[in-house]
This record gives C-alpha cells, sequence and structure tokens, in this order.
C-alpha cells in the first residue's frame, strides 16, 4: 500500500488514515472524522477533497462551520464547489466570501468547468518590465503579504495587462539585483486561451514540462494562470473517462466503491442493452444460414472462433487509435495513413491467424472424420475467413474512432464491446459466404 | 488543432510547426528542423523531447553537436538518455558532463527508471531552521545563482540531511523579514521514499495537490524533489499502457504513427494468438452439442447473442476495477466488497437481458413456426442463459484484476478481449446446459 510506505509523521497519521478510510464511510463517519483533525491539518484535508465531497461535508455542518469551510478555498476551487451546489445554496456561499474572493469567484463561474478558465486561479504573481529585481521581489513580497494562493513565475504584464513575459524564481534569484525584469524575461511565453479544453491543457502541460500556464483572453490579456497540480487531476480524470468508455461502460463520475449499485447499473445497462440490440442481427444471419448449418454441421462449431477473432483485432486496433487521438498524436487529417497501416497490420494479423486455423482444421481431420470429404474446402474456408474479419476488424476499429470525431462524437464512445458487436454481424456474412463459395458441393449434396 | 489555437508570438512559430510536424518527419528531416530553430527555442525544444527521440537526434549530430545537447539537460534527464544508449554511448555521454553533474547523474542511475528515485532531481533549494526570512532569501539566490534547476519550495534540513520541513514562496514572502524559518515552516510534509513506483508518486500528486514532493531515502534524508510536471507526462503514460493493455495489445512504448508496421503486428500478434488459442475451446465446446443443433436449428441462432452478452458484461466489470485499482480506488482487501457488488449488479442486468430476449423470443415465435411447439421452452433456455452468462462475466470481469494482482501480475492484463474469450466457453456451456434441461423433449425427438 502506498500511502503506508509513505514517509509519516505522528501528526500525519490520522488525516492519512481518513483518506484511506474515507470511500466506506458513510457522511456522518466521514463529518465525525474530519472534526477530529487539527485547524491546519482540517484545512489541508478540506482543501483535497474533491467538490463534490465538500459539498458533502459543508451539508452536514451547521451554517456556522459552513461559512468557515467556503472561505478557506481558493477562488477556482470555490467556484467548482458553487457550480455544483442549488440554487440557494449558491447564495448562501457566495454571501459568505469577502467582496474580492465573490467578484473572482463570480468572474470564474462564466467559464465552463472543462475550460482552461474554468480551472485558472486568477491570483498570480506579477511584476512590471521596467522594474530592476530587487523591486521586483519587495514587489512579490508585497503581494504575497497580501492574497497570492501560488507564486511559481511572475508573470510580466503592461498597463493594459497584456502578457510581455515571464520570469521564473530561478532567473529571478540568480540576476543581479540591479538587472531589469524586461532583460531577464523570457518572452516567447507558452500561453493558452481561456476557452480551450482541459484535455488540450493538459496535452500542452505534458508536452512542454511546465508548472503553470498563463490563460489569456482573445485580446491576449492575462486572466490568470492554470497550475500542474490540476493538471494531473484533469489528466487522470480524462483517462478514467475514456478507459470507462472503452470498456462500454458509462463514465462514472465518482470512485467505482463510491457509485451506489443502482447508480452503477444504470452506467452500464445503457450500453449493454444497445450492444445486445445491435447483436441481434446476429439471431437473423444464422437463421440465414440455418440451411446451411442443417447440411455442414460442423460449420456451427467455428462460428464462436471465427466472430470473435474479428471483435478481438477490432477492439485492439480502436483502442490503439483512440488513445493516440486523446494524446494527440493522430489527429483527422492523419486518417488515411492510419488506414494504409491498419491495411497491412490487419493483412497480416489475419494471415498469422488463417495459417494457425488452417493447422488446427489439418491436425483435426488427420486422425478423424469430423469434416468427411470436405477437410481441404474446409479449411480454405476457415483461413480465408479468418484474414477477411481479422482485416475488417481492423479497418472498422481504427475507422470508427475517426468517423466519430468528424461527427463531432466522443471517438472513446468506439468501445471494444461496439466494435466486437459489429464485427460479430460481418463476420457471420463473410464466414458463410466464403463456405458457399468454398463449399458448395459440400452444401448442395 | 488545439495547439493551432494557442496564442503565438513570432517567434514561436517555427517551434510549434516542428512539433506539429515531428510524427511524419524521419530522423534527417528532423535534424534539419531542429537546426533551423534559434539557441533557446532549441534548447527548449530539445527538454522537451522524449529520451527517446533526443537520442535519435544525438545519434545524427557530430560529436561537437552531442556535446553541446548532452549538457544542455538537466540531471534527471541525463540519467534518463544515458539508460536508453549503448554501451559506449554511455561512457561518452558521462564524459561529456561536468564533475558535479556527472556525480548527480551517476548517483540517479542506480535508481530504476519506474521509481520516485529515477524521476527526481538532486537540485532542490535548501534552508536551514535557524536562518531568518531574509537571511534565507539571500541564501537561496546564492544557490539560483550556482546550480538550481527549480525552486518551487524551500526543504528545510538539518545538519544530517533529514528533512524537517518545508517553506513555500507564498509563506517565505509573506512573512517579515526577521522571523525564523522554523516558526513559519510547515512540519508535517508529506515524502515519498526513493523506491517508490512513479504510479504510486502520481497518486500521491493527486491527492494531494503538491507542485513538488520531496524524496526521502529509508533514514528520511532528503535526496531530491519529484516535480508535477514530470509527473503529468508519468500519469499519461501509465493511463497510455493501461489502455493499451486494456484493448488487448502490448504496450507500444511509442506514439501510435511511430510504431513501424511490423513493430506494431508483433505487439498485437502474441495476444491475439493466445486469443485465438483460447477461443478455440469453443470449437469443441460446439461440436459437444453438434447432436444438439442438429436436432433444434434454431439453438445455433441464438449462440453469437448469448456469448458475445457474457463478453459485454465482463468487459465493463474489468475494465471499471482495472481503472479503479491504478487509482488506488479499490485495494485487494476490497474484493469481497467488489464480488458482492458485482453479484448485485450482474443479476439485475442478466435480468434486464434475460427479459429482452424473452420477448425477441416472443415476438419472434407470434407470427412464425420458427420455434415449432417449443417457443416457451426455447424462451426459458436463452432468457436463464442470459441470467447466467452476464452475471458470470461480471463476476470474471471483476474478479479476474484481483487474482492477477494478487498473484503479482498486471491487473491491466485482464483485457476486455481476454475476459470476453473466458466468458465464451463458459458461456456455450451454460446455454447448452440450459437447453438440455428445458428442451429435453424436443432434443429427444
Amino acid at each position: 500500500m502506498t500511502e503506508e510506505s509513505a514517509q509519516k509523521s505522528a501528526e500525519k497519521l490520522l488525516p492519512e488514515e481518513l483518506r484511506d478510510a474515507w470511500s466506506v464511510l458513510d457522511t456522518q463517519e466521514r463529518v465525525d472524522g474530519f472534526r477530529l483533525l487539527t485547524p491546519s491539518q482540517g484545512e489541508e484535508f478540506f482543501e483535497s477533497l474533491a467538490s463534490v465531497e465538500q459539498l458533502e461535508l459543508l451539508r452536514a455542518f451547521p451554517p456556522s462551520e459552513r461559512r468557515l469551510w467556503v472561505r478557506v478555498l481558493a477562488p477556482d476551487d470555490a467556484a467548482d464547489l458553487v457550480q455544483l451546489a442549488d440554487e440557494h445554496e449558491r447564495a448562501e456561499f457566495l454571501s459568505v466570501l469577502d467582496e474580492m474572493n465573490r467578484r473572482e469567484v463570480t468572474a470564474l463561474l462564466a467559464y465552463s468547468e472543462d475550460d482552461a478558465g474554468g480551472l485558472m486561479s486568477p491570483r498570480y504573481a506579477r511584476v512590471r518590465p521596467e522594474m530592476s529585481v530587487d523591486e521586483a521581489i519587495l514587489y512579490l513580497r508585497k503581494q504575497a503579504a497580501a492574497q497570492l494562493e501560488t507564486i511559481y513565475y511572475g508573470y510580466v504584464l503592461d498597463r493594459q495587462q497584456k502578457l510581455l513575459g515571464v520570469v521564473s524564481f530561478r532567473d529571478l534569484f540568480r540576476a543581479k539585483g540591479q538587472a531589469s525584469i524586461s532583460d531577464i524575461m523570457k518572452k516567447d511565453v507558452v500561453s493558452v486561451p481561456e476557452t480551450m479544453d482541459q484535455e488540450a491543457v493538459g496535452r500542452i502541460f505534458a508536452e512542454h514540462d511546465l508548472i503553470a500556464l498563463p490563460v489569456v483572453d482573445s485580446e491576449a490579456r492575462m486572466k490568470g494562470i492554470v497550475t500542474a497540480d490540476d493538471i494531473v487531476d484533469v489528466v487522470q480524470e480524462e483517462a478514467t473517462e475514456d478507459i470507462q468508455k472503452l470498456g462500454g461502460t458509462a463514465a462514472l463520475e465518482a470512485p467505482y466503491l463510491d457509485v451506489s449499485v443502482f447508480g452503477m447499473i444504470k452506467k452500464r445497462a445503457i450500453w449493454l442493452i444497445i450492444l445486445f440490440l445491435g447483436e441481434m442481427f446476429t439471431i437473423t444471419a444464422m437463421a440465414r444460414y440455418e440451411h446451411s448449418i442443417d447440411k455442414v454441421a460442423f460449420l456451427a462449431s467455428f462460428v464462436p472462433l471465427i466472430i470473435s477473432s474479428g471483435g478481438n483485432s477490432g477492439s485492439q486496433a480502436s483502442t490503439l487509435v483512440i488513445r493516440a487521438m486523446a494524446l494527440g498524436e493522430v489527429r483527422l487529417r492523419d486518417w488515411w495513413r492510419v488506414m494504409r497501416r491498419e491495411l497491412l497490420t490487419g493483412l497480416s494479423l489475419g494471415l498469422i491467424l488463417g495459417t494457425i486455423g488452417l493447422l488446427r482444421i489439418a491436425l483435426g481431420a488427420a486422425g478423424s472424420t469430423t469434416y468427411g470429404a470436405f477437410a481441404t474446402e474446409f479449411g480454405l474456408t476457415v483461413a480465408i475467413s479468418l484474414v477477411g474479419v481479422v482485416l475488417w476488424g481492423a479497418l472498422v476499429g481504427s475507422m470508427l474512432p475517426i468517423v466519430l470525431s468528424k461527427l463531432r462524437l466522443d471517438p472513446a464512445s468506439a468501445s471494444a464491446p461496439l466494435v466486437a458487436t459489429l464485427c460479430d454481424v460481418t463476420g457471420l456474412l463473410i464466414y458463410f459466404n466464403a463456405a458457399h463459395y468454398f463449399l458448395a458441393r459440400a452444401l448442395q449434396a
């Protein structure tokens, strides 16, 4: 257990234990546990909770306590909380904030929670280009004493709040005291627009290895900073959502053990029913070939093998392409390169499985009369079908996420089960058509 | 396109475009593009590349240029590079570093790349508890001028290098100049042992919302810091690995479009073959029931529907449990809680699908003679089988990751295709046994 092996001092035992037990506690137990913490432990613990858990505690608190803890939150976290709250709670939460805080929170509420603007903190450290390093350090000390949440970089702004450059503390601290900020600042600043989606912001963090990114409006005026600690959460969340969709579930939006059994059933039933209805086409397809199965009984026994091979090949392709799209490695305009690769890959994989299938039938036919006089023809049927379904699976699996994305739907909806279902129906068609071609003689007998 | 909508200054266009085109360029084009950058752009660009790409460029450079760029890297990045390099390259890379750098890189090489020790930078800012705030700021300015990579927190160490506390810049800057560090430092520091796995370090970052975590040895002596920018990469990578495994592929370890077609085939063929061999048991199972299919032909037509429903239910359960384990939400000791939930969920989902299946057969039987005199019996067979396979899928899917983890294997290996394959064989057994029970009369006819 990771948290247990982390170094702990005596004071830290309690919050760690509470965190550990959190998911099995009911609301009252959470409140009781939380109240056992010292004020400074409580503050850190409260800040580390997800907004939905903060809200749960606040609702259980009497008004005076509620006021206290709402005020602890930084403006971006307070805005997340207010966004989750009911109408009347919103008014209450906003009313307990001081004037400056309330203005900031209200400004943040205008952004969608998943945008850069919804993630950012408006309390960044600012300096002026004409300041000397010594003056800047004094100025930063003054800002810190007032209201700064975090200082990682000093942002150099002109009088219109336009972002001119950035100084890191390393550069600020290593420069001579008399040097001018405009001389030591870095001018090519990577910044993000306030409307950028948080997943894209996460990619920019990963690409540039930064601790904080400035957020600017359409006129390059600085609005706030997004910090890497918030992005770690975003990247985790986005990956979790994608993984859950890939597995063929709606995104849970809460830890597995915290979702009620009824909630879990709802999240899973929707997709399971859609897949089930889709898979019903296999009944029709199978019924259409009932006559063939009647004539050549061993045809039926290879159905699961053939269709599942297409599904597996499709699951692989869709998962790889979906993840590559989420990481920005594959874009819509790359579709032809992806298709070419999957054609080659699918064909090769199909040939490999086809060969194994052929060997299996050769071995099966050797010591028995399972396939009667048609072992060769049946071997060809199976081998060609495998090449077809594996290739088809790779193409469907790789192109479906791209098509969904083109239609502005989430590519991650092309889940492994969905692709497998699509491949099942087509797999049957490929297989029975191959059988009709190679086994024509047996089927007419 | 996210990078294009980001605000850009004229100087930044070039590196962004190079980054954009990177994946479609061959080595020589990458080198040529890189050489067009200004020295400061080049430095930032080189630092932002993955170690494997840095190595690719270095190998294409003449020795003098190679030396230049190796020296640009921070010790932790240099260590990652050296770890990837060949025997003779290692010696070359280490030899171009200055004495202090070489010592640091060599120390970092002792750690596994995936441990906290392999991620950390030894260049953190340190202060002494007895210093005043003014002295600490002066001391930090001296350290910055020498060799600091990053300053986010000042770590308070005693003479044995034991970690006593931490001061954030906010606290340092907002305190009075005469205050003592030991008075303003935060004493309950969250730290991680040098051997902690990077995935666990990522979880601690996400839980505590920190920008940097101190790494300590078994005697609580400070060894370095891990920063959130590195963790964003780690979290992305770990999620990518898990997603690829969940799709039934070996982890790619490079961007999708950068993997050669042959490499891609290798990564996918292994699992595809294993799944194919596993799925072959369905041939045996189907053959065993050939007699039943001969007697009651419509039995065969529901085979794909039944077995895929078990597979879909299993994919959902395994994906949810694997992600929950990766996030630390579900641990080994929670297995019984998971099992109980999945029993209930699986049973409910099975009843839903079973009901739909029953309706489908009722509708199918209404206007036709498809099921002869046995529509009711067949309806029961299908409904009961669906309850059985969906429940079984949920149990196998949720327990397999836990069992794998207990055996110290990667739970993410319980991929959607693997679980589906396991459920196919058992699904057939459930279905045909139900048929033998309910359709006994028809099968003996």
